[in-house]
């Protein structure tokens, strides 16, 4: 088994079902990774010492998912110059503009790349920590391009068969 | 010089003008209070470690202000079993809405008393946190009864003075 | 039985699901507590006796939960200088937004500890309430460390199940 | 002197800036009216005891203006039959959309017309405590439709005096 | 049958479920009520015809309840020195974050009263029609005083019914 | 088949349960219509492909639809001088609120004619489109006049059946 | 003089700030238009019969500027067929979120092309305008194929501009 | 000179005050860089055409500053597997808060980056933009880590200067 590059955490369990979409992300690119459940206000010296460690573990980028008042990233990023990717749970009353808001408006000299609310955004945090690990790995860069590609046609299926539909159901047009 | 019970700590030394409020309160009350910057982004050992060692030093009660991905309290609150309370500075794009869920939406288990945005925020801080205070301390407790009173005589000065000048400009009345 | 040492209010019964939440954060701890359903706006006779006399009866904290526009909070905090904890219940149309701004946004001199909305910031009023008291009480402060110890076991718990459960969906990481 | 009609209260001498628009209102059309100091959180008691006797003194309509967590309106409606109008004061950070959300997402049985933040609505809330007036009080009424017939006019000299300036910028039209 | 006193008017048929609660309100009071479906946008005639007929066939009280872009309460309000009462009917995606401004934040010289988003709004434009009423009706207002106690009793008795339910389950506190 | 005068692009094959109400619209109104998922992000050639070659095809206008960060009518915006209308799609955590204003905050130079969230506004930009093309197509005037005219029917009829269904279930009324 | 083509309508003369962007846009592509000031509110009949009267006049486009509940555009469009250009006016306390919603979520059936807020969306209602002219006039596409050739242009200039002055600045990079 | 490794891009040249921010932090790390101005909408084929030809001259990271309904990221993205890193800037009467929900809400497949808004967002751009380069940059991970020890260091000096302030100021504390 690969070492992790990418580091997963999510800040409950509950927020699995979004973030696994970063998992899939980086399952079908082929980059190794770590996922873990660590709260940045539950388990706060977890998450330091699991942070503090990554770096010679051979961990070069961190997702980080948490909803609500969500410190998750932020906490991440403030232990760390790799770079941290914040995914916004969309999971309280608020339907994440919270989250949205907790992850993004960080302040100067502490960044945190921040994605879409929810599968989206989880889907993409796995895509950009491909990216970032793609600046200096070609194959993976070529993978990527790849993924892009059949996105694409996936796209332009689609749209043939919505069209196709559509025309079924409005012949005369 | 008393020692501090109460520990008011703020992100960046850009919120002195919203936080001196907190600081005025307690002045008022006699409530002796320890002031610093301390951010949880810039300086999370700092933070980490005048928590940890705050209630042996005598600490009973925390007041952080921030701004933005404002995550002080919280992060404050991940590491002590004090009463913490989170005031919103407003001093981002937004005008303190970020501050607000980022303070104000903590998830189970680790409570931040969120205050209002601002001034009005950092005042009531000291004041909720002598409240606090005043729960065991009969003394601190009359002071506070006494403010109460205090700010209705005023409230009244002003009424008296308002009707009065409104009177001048509408004397038909 | 014990004489309670803080008092549940909240607006509605409909706010139960949501309070009992803070009655279950203060039975786990043994904190001694009241529950009443009593209105800023439908019953604030009612109310307004209930407060004035609960610092006689013993009460040292004060919990209010309401929706929409939430006056509970103020209109508690406008009678007392014990501490005023305030849940935002997210009952109506606009997801609690209007009761966190409603209950958070107090003018200065009256300060009301705001939580997050719903379950969670109700049980982190029952949380807090138990911290305020701890202040001046070691056994409780005892009980709120353990707590914060078990709810961190539980996150370690949690993520040994999903890395678990996730290692056999995703075998080949 | 007549004995006043419209009580208008607001919780803080510095709503004055908005609130005497109100006051112009019905000094236009000749409504007698109370002005006031007294705030919700403040002095609850000396709200409380002016809007109790206020029936019998005469008043028939209220107006509350207030910032914020505005809880002055609803703790009127809480207390009478009366008529209340609300005015969300825009003095916080936020603009006022926590003052609309605090005033107007008032629960079911105590209605309390909200205006527009600021200015416009304090204007707006003299005219509604007018026609409120007006329904059973005939030389109100046909003062009010002067004053709407007024209005209107003073909009075609306006659209003139703008048509004619514009022109002169923009000559080859 | 007594001649209509409030005029009851919604933007769609879809909005009924909402607004019948302002129609059992006034047939709670015993207050004579219209009711119909007319558009602001979609009937802009009939809208017209029916408010600049209304005054002389005895309407003293418009309500309107509308979603979205909620105009119909304003365009009334143009027409008519009655009082004009707007309920935000939240039937959008933006659960009637913009029916509230779009009806409240009417400019100077046109009030609407505005109440809260959805079924307590419509029942609390009921009240506030019969409120209006009321200043001029003894009768009515005697009414209305019952009412509020009435609203106090079921305070109480729901009250009761929830403190006992609630000692059932967690019998030791 | 008639070379279609309108071109519906939508984002992702999910949006077409909003778009096909604006080529229902279209449909109704006799206007000939291109309808395809092309996305401004996955598929941007081909976006910019069906852009620049449909003037000469013959679209007059286009409508985009796409949720979140909606770039798709931007996109279409920035390579044509045609009138182009954006729908904003409620699929996101946001119900829409990123959508609009992804869609309508555009910058100087660039109009893109924003509908509301949904199916009311895919609706809409059917409509709109038809009013554009009737600007210089009487026949086409003429229908969108009989439309209107229906509209108002359908309201008149369902407001007939409303009173109705009404009046049995309050009977006294 | 032309006849006028373009309507362009606000609501209050302090919306001319903004709106006479709209008025440059046309100017600069040779469009004639109309501009005044009339109200929903304030002037229901003078708005109608111009609305009324504008097609036999040879009006083929509406633009109308409105702020807070602005409700113009919407009125217009109940009234035409014609297509209804809206332009959000941030002028309230609420920067002009207010304006977005009341203009842009228009019910199904009644379409209004909102712009963004304030003086770019005011610009874009006159290309906006153009465009839908410049469908059946091809002078007029010439014409706007030449302004966004400009604007490019343009930008490449402010581009040439900022790079060598940043250059300047930061002359080692 | 060195070949520029991050593409600082910005939608207009008033964007600059906002994203020389960006340009100083890379600065300060030695980080050679290219800054233009170019538009998604104004300038969108000499934008695609930078895109398109920036990874073979050497290009590793874009960063795209724009305001309210900003596309640039989202266009730059669309074109490329490289990192992107979006400014959202507040330049809009919404204070940006349209800005971040047209970067951040992007949808699954491509990723951007995105910062809080304005001045501390530029800054971290340019810092995340390093420390993406610095994951197989050993030289730049290391002043990486010396500008987060700086970075601290000046917290404390702040600290130290507000303490003494405060302390002259509230002598007696």
């Amino acid at each position: 088994m690969a070492k992790p590059l990418v580091a997963i955490l999510m800040g409950s369990d509950s927020d699995y079902d979004y973030m696994v979409e970063a998992c899939k992300s980086l399952e079908k690119l082929g980059v190794s990774y770590d996922v873990l459940v660590s709260s940045a206000h539950r388990t706060p010296e977890k998450t330091q010492k699991y942070v503090r460690s990554a770096k010679k573990r051979g961990i070069k980028v961190f997702i980080a998912g948490a909803g609500g008042a969500a410190h998750l990233a932020g906490v991440i990023a403030a232990e760390t110059i790799l770079p941290v990717i914040g995914v916004p749970i969309p999971s309280t009353s608020l339907n994440g503009l919270d989250s949205i808001l907790a992850i993004g408006q960080m302040p100067g000299g502490i960044p945190v790349a921040t994605m879409a609310t929810g599968k989206a955004g989880a889907k993409n945090a796995g895509l950009l920590a491909a990216q970032i690990l793609g600046v200096s790995d070609a194959a993976l860069s070529s993978k990527l391009l790849k993924y892009k590609k059949d996105m694409a046609k996936e796209v332009d299926k689609k749209d043939a068969r919505l069209r196709e539909a559509h025309a079924k159901n409005y012949p005369n047009k």
